[in-house]
Order: structure tokens, then C-alpha cells, then sequence
């Protein structure tokens, strides 16, 4: 057995362990079409320039700006109308000096033109003749070839969180297929004597299964693949198996213990004993969630969480979240959203501990609020009923009732 | 035709669709632990207390709080220990005065029993007996049968948008399944005779769809469920065709018009067309994204988009999104995350407009300032290099370089 308890701040528990990780997530191609929120596994270059030919920004008439050189309202230029760029097709009408075509936004400029008149500066006089009241520049309301995109150029960056303009984007250079990082599989084993599972009734002593079904909709959120391993009785033998199973075939095992002290200690010996270096803390210096264990086995990353949901899921967040998105090599994660609240009452912190507590979001006079919701069990309904988390720093003496603070909503 | 020109700021805009909705949505039941980011139908009550049981908080000794009276570290008390409550059985041995019994955090109260002493104020002098240092109040460190949750209380309201702790919250209670709203389906039609699917080699004045993919993958991300209609040409009786199926099949109908003037008016002639009350507004007092209409057909809202895929991103989420979240009368739909950041340049306003602007962050001397990202054409690819929007409101005169704004991430 390899345990040593060692507590850590949470930012150090973390470092520890991405220190450590070993193995590469495998990659995938995958239709485009169905990348949304996966993660790219490589430097995407662009396939072709965009556009692809001279475009009009505008609706108007394709023109030589020669033509148009001095053109005002009470001095207008007139052009001859030789015909017109029908949409979606090449341009197959050419203009010589003194000549202008019909082109709306997006149209193909012919060759022999150099600049388009906005629809608002021209005045049509009949189907063969229209007046010009503005001068145009050479290259005016045109995109020319590659102006957006040149051929070649990075349009997104390896490890990049797939939004839905990404999607567009790829497309739009007819990139149909994408390589991604496969997502990563995180193991959940839910032990205790005590926990049943939700389906069965229950009896005197027993409390239902919370934590395999918490803990895979935080994987699914943060793009990783649950894989559930049941719950597990306070057995060293029998957790040892189903641990080491779980090791060997996925990229993260978390264990959450049941609720007794003999059964912290068997997760604890389970965890140090599935392989080397094994446990680098036990302990981190937080509330909810202190008797965290975290290990790497063989480059793989390894967390023992308690087996209270509240302290479970905050640790989760805390530590395993970070670790799915290294694994993907993500750089622009979803980030959980923000808002600042005043602290609707006092609450006291705790020299070198960072507390992480619930909180509701409640208007007051205009002003948003946030009430600390405290259970005497930590039981799932504080997170229930909470809009959010707030923080208090490890250095921090606490919240002062009136205090702003900075609310990370679920 | 029933097109006249209505120009409605964004929120009025919204506001006359969201009150003229007519149609709920149907109600689906599926398993609990599927149901992440769906939307519960109705009012959830818990069937049961919770606990059931009278529990123990800590790791100790189950007593009658009276045997402990005026017990302090100088003069400890001295109970018997008569055994053990194993973690997940109903408590089978009780006690007398002057009794105690081996508790785990979690474990079953036995009915003689009124109170915890927590091991760390006690001391085992053999196997039976125990010194108690520290004497506890009735009801200490226990939690009674329906503390944290009544029998019959509303644990969810309706109109919840399911978070991973409320799936757990939901199976604590064994309620293993749930009415939800079934997810809206977002009918998308994209017409242009430019526009060509994205896996086809495309030539002078085409290009490649981005709207279908770019407005399923946001109405994914909102709670929908896209339906794609396929790429419909500048063709008034093919587009009506497909409106007319299209609106039938679908919660929410929206079409992206082709860039051309043309393709615009077909699409209002189209929408127009539809039913009854038919167009609410032709234009939005917003930039990008202007020429959208709003129309409501026989209860059902139906969108005209620009066909400009920034553009139609941008009324997408100012209009479309809110319509779906309405339609799911979701409460509490999760949000984009803002960041403050200084605006890295001056951007003019225009009074009576709102304009969004995709900004890049850069941190530059610790500090984050927004860069904001123009295009000659409002290419996707604006966006894509883009971290979110910033919005220059409808009264405001425009934004000052070094000013703090808002930037709503994508």
C-alpha cells in the first residue's frame, strides 16, 4: 500500500497530476457536419483561397472605374447596360470602355471589369442606358481572389472546441471530414455498502446511487465518454478487480467511496495498489471534497473522490474537468458562465482551505444577490437548489454580507 | 402578398413573435439518466422524505444525549459499547442508559438512540467501553426523516432545464424517469441559385452552404432539434412547395434567403404566403442581420433570414434561440459566458441601430481587451476567428478605444 496523506491546494493537485500525464487520446475523422463541441486534432489549412473569384459586396452594375472617374449627382457618368451576372454562374458577359452588366451581392465579376456601383448611385434611364452619380475606385465594393482566406492559411488551430461558426467555416472550403481527438473515456466507480441503485427500492441504511450519473453528465459536458462500472461493494478484492479492469480500458478512472471510513480506506488501498507512481496526494485543501485522492498509474490519471455528491461533483470540477480538456488538448474550452452578485450574508472562511459553496440568485431592488444555500448533509438538493457556485480564496478571511463576488453558474 | 416594411428594434422584434406563439410543444417521458439539458414538463414532487431514515453526519457513537451530560475532556463519561451499525442494514441492536453503538457517516440511527458523538471526542478504552469528552445535544449530528426533503415537496418546477446535479437529485429520489419537453424542431431551408452543397466541387459564382449547418448546430446547442430541408433554388413555386411541408413538420420554421435582391423578395413573397397573420415585421434595427422577417403562421413563428452567415448567426441567436427557449418555457436556459474586456479601438454607432460586433480577447499587460473583428463581407470566418460579440446598443453614440465592454463568448 502507497498511501501517504498529503494535502494539497487545489491548483497544486492539479498541477500534479497534468504534470504527469503520458498517453495520447487516439484521433478520429468524423463528418463535419457532426463535429459540434469535439475538439480538432490538428492545424487545419485552408484547401483553397476564398473567395474563389472576384465577388460583388453589393447589388449594382459591374463597371470599368475609369468609366466612372468625376461621376456625380449633377454630373452623372452614363454607361450602356450589356447585359446581366446571373447568380451561381460565371460571368460570361464582358464590358469594354463605357459599358456596364447587371451584378447583385455575391455575383461573379466579369473579367473586364474592375469595380461595382452600388444599386443606390445609379439611376436606371431605360433597359439600355443607366446613369452613374458616384465614382468608384478600382477594386470598390469587389472581394478579390483569396482576400479572406489565401490557400494554405491555418483557419483553426490543432485543439480548438469545435462552435457551430467553426462548423460553418469548414464547410465552406468544402473540408467535409475532420480529424478530433476521440473523446476521452472516464471510468466511474461508485462504491459503498450503503448505495443501491436508483431503480430498486430501498431500505433502512440505504441511500440511492447519485454519483455514477452526476459524474457522467459532468464527463458529457466537459466532452469526454462516461463509461459507468456500477457500484461496487466495500470489498478490497472485489473493488481491486473491477478498478483494475476499469484502468486498462479507459483514459480516466474516478472512484467515488462510500460514506464509511473503513470504506475511504479501501479505495484508498485500492488506488495505491493499481500501479506505479501511484498516489500523488491525499487531500486537497478544500471544502466540500478534502479527501480527494489523485494518482497517475502507468501515465493515466486516477481520482478517488468522497462519495458525498456535493463534495464529489465539486471535485470533479475542480480536477477532473481540467484533466479531460488537457487530454483533448483543448486551448478554448467552454468556459461555465459568470455573473457578479453581493453576498447576501456573512460567511467565515478558513485560513488555508478554499471553500466552494452553493448559491441562488435572488433580486433585490434592482440588484442581483446571491444566498449561500447550506445543507447539514451536503446532500444533492444544496446544488438542486443553487443557481451556482461561489468562491473563498485560500487566503481569504471570508464574505462580508453586501460583498460582490463572482458567481460560476451550473 | 402580405409584405410591408416594419422595421422593429431587436426586442420588439422578438416580442411580437413570443406573443403570438399558439402551439405547446408535446410532452415525451424518457429515463432520468438520459435527460441531461432537456426541459421538464410539469412540476416534479418527491415521492418520498428524504431521508428515510435517521442518519448519522459523522463517523462515531449512536447515544442517548442525556448519558452525555456535562461531559468534557477533565471529566469524560463512560458508556458501554454494545455493538455496531453496519453501513447499509437498518440499525438491529439498540441501546440502554449508559449505552453506545459503533456509527458510520451515513449509517441508520437506532430508534433507542437521539444523538452522534463524533470520534474525535472520544477515546476507546477497550472493546467495551468508551470515553466521551465532549457531551452532545438531542438531535446532534443526525439528520431526522424528512430534513432535506418532504414527502410531497416540489422538488423541480416546471420548465427546468436539467443540470447534472438534478439528474442526481431526481435518482436519489428513484424517480428514474421524467416528462420533458419534446425538443422543438427547427425546420432550416436554405435557398440561393449560388448556393451548392458542401461535399461538391464548386465553380465561378457558387458557393458552399454554411447556413444549414451553421443554424442546426445553434439550434442543437439551444434545445432543438434541427430539421434541414436541403438547398432550395431562387424558384418561387419550388420554395413555397417546400415552406408549405417544411411549416407543417416543424415547431419553428426558418428560411436563409440568397444574397441577391431577387432571392430576397422571393423569400418574403414565400413567407408572406404562408398563412395567417403571416409577416409581423420586415426588418430589424440591427446590424448585421437587418433584412429579417418575422411572421407567424397559424400559431407556428417562421424566420426569414439573410442569407450572409454571419448575419443570419446573429439573428439566429437574437431571435430564434428565444423563440425555441419560449417554446420549451424553459426557465432557467443556460447562458453565454460574458467577460469584461477594453475595447482595443473606436467604433462608431448608429442611433436607432444596435450593432454586434465579433471581437477577438487579448490580454496585453494583464489586462483583457477586445479587438473587434470587421470584414469586407461578413464572412464566417469573421466569426471564427472571433471569441464572441460586443454590442453597441440602439441609443449609443458608439464605443471609445480603452472602454470597458461586455463580450459574450460564444
Amino acid at each position: 500500500m502507497n498511501v501517504f496523506f498529503n494535502v494539497q491546494p487545489p491548483k497544486q493537485a492539479l498541477a500534479e497530476i497534468l504534470g504527469r500525464l503520458e498517453r495520447d487520446l487516439s484521433v478520429e475523422t468524423i463528418l463535419t457536419n457532426k463535429a459540434l463541441d469535439r475538439v480538432t486534432a490538428h492545424d487545419i489549412c485552408s484547401p483553397q483561397p476564398l473567395p474563389t473569384f472576384r465577388r460583388s459586396t453589393m447589388d449594382g452594375y459591374a463597371v470599368r472605374a475609369v468609366d466612372t472617374y468625376g461621376a456625380s449627382s449633377s454630373l452623372p457618368a452614363y454607361l450602356s447596360l450589356v447585359g446581366e451576372v446571373p447568380m451561381g454562374k460565371k460571368a460570361k458577359v464582358e464590358i469594354e470602355s463605357g459599358q456596364a452588366v447587371i451584378i447583385h451581392t455575391g455575383g461573379h465579376l466579369p473579367d473586364s471589369a474592375d469595380a461595382v456601383v452600388q444599386i443606390e448611385n445609379t439611376q436606371l434611364i431605360n433597359e439600355q442606358e443607366v446613369e452613374i452619380f458616384k465614382a468608384v475606385a478600382v477594386g470598390e465594393n469587389v472581394i478579390q481572389i483569396g482576400e479572406d482566406i489565401a490557400n494554405g492559411d491555418v483557419i483553426l488551430p490543432a485543439g480548438h472546441w469545435l462552435r457551430p461558426q467553426d462548423i460553418g467555416g469548414l464547410l465552406s472550403l468544402g473540408i467535409v471530414d475532420v480529424s478530433v481527438a476521440a473523446r476521452p473515456r472516464v471510468g466511474i466507480i461508485s462504491s459503498g455498502d450503503e448505495v443501491r441503485s436508483p431503480e430498486i427500492a430501498i431500505g433502512p441504511g440505504e441511500v440511492r446511487d447519485i454519483n455514477s450519473y452526476t459524474l457522467a453528465a459532468q464527463t458529457i459536458r466537459a466532452g469526454g465518454e462516461p463509461v459507468n462500472y456500477g457500484i461496487v461493494k466495500d470489498d478490497l478484492n472485489i473493488l481491486q478487480s473491477v478498478a483494475n479492469e476499469a484502468v486498462q480500458e479507459t483514459d480516466i478512472l474516478v472512484l467515488s467511496a462510500g460514506s464509511s471510513v473503513s470504506a475511504r480506506d479501501i479505495t484508498a488501498t485500492v488506488i495505491g495498489d493499481l500501479g506505479e507512481p501511484g498516489i500523488l496526494f491525499h487531500g486537497v485543501a478544500v471544502r466540500p471534497g478534502k479527501p480527494t485522492i489523485g494518482a497517475i498509474v502507468n501515465g493515466k490519471p486516477v481520482f478517488g473522490l468522497p462519495g458525498n455528491p456535493v463534495s464529489a461533483m465539486n471535485l470533479f470540477d475542480l480536477l477532473v474537468i481540467p484533466t479531460i480538456q488537457r487530454l483533448l488538448k483543448c486551448k478554448n474550452p467552454p468556459k461555465r458562465s459568470v455573473v457578479r452578485a453581493r453576498v447576501t450574508r456573512n460567511v467565515a472562511g478558513v485560513p488555508g482551505r478554499e471553500d466552494h459553496i452553493a448559491g441562488k440568485l435572488v433580486q433585490r431592488d434592482g440588484e442581483t444577490w446571491v444566498e449561500p444555500i447550506f445543507g447539514k448533509s451536503n446532500l444533492i438538493f444544496t446544488l438542486v437548489n443553487s443557481d451556482g457556485t461561489l468562491t473563498i480564496p485560500l487566503d481569504s478571511g471570508g464574505l462580508t454580507i453586501g460583498e460582490s463576488v463572482e458567481v460560476r453558474l451550473f
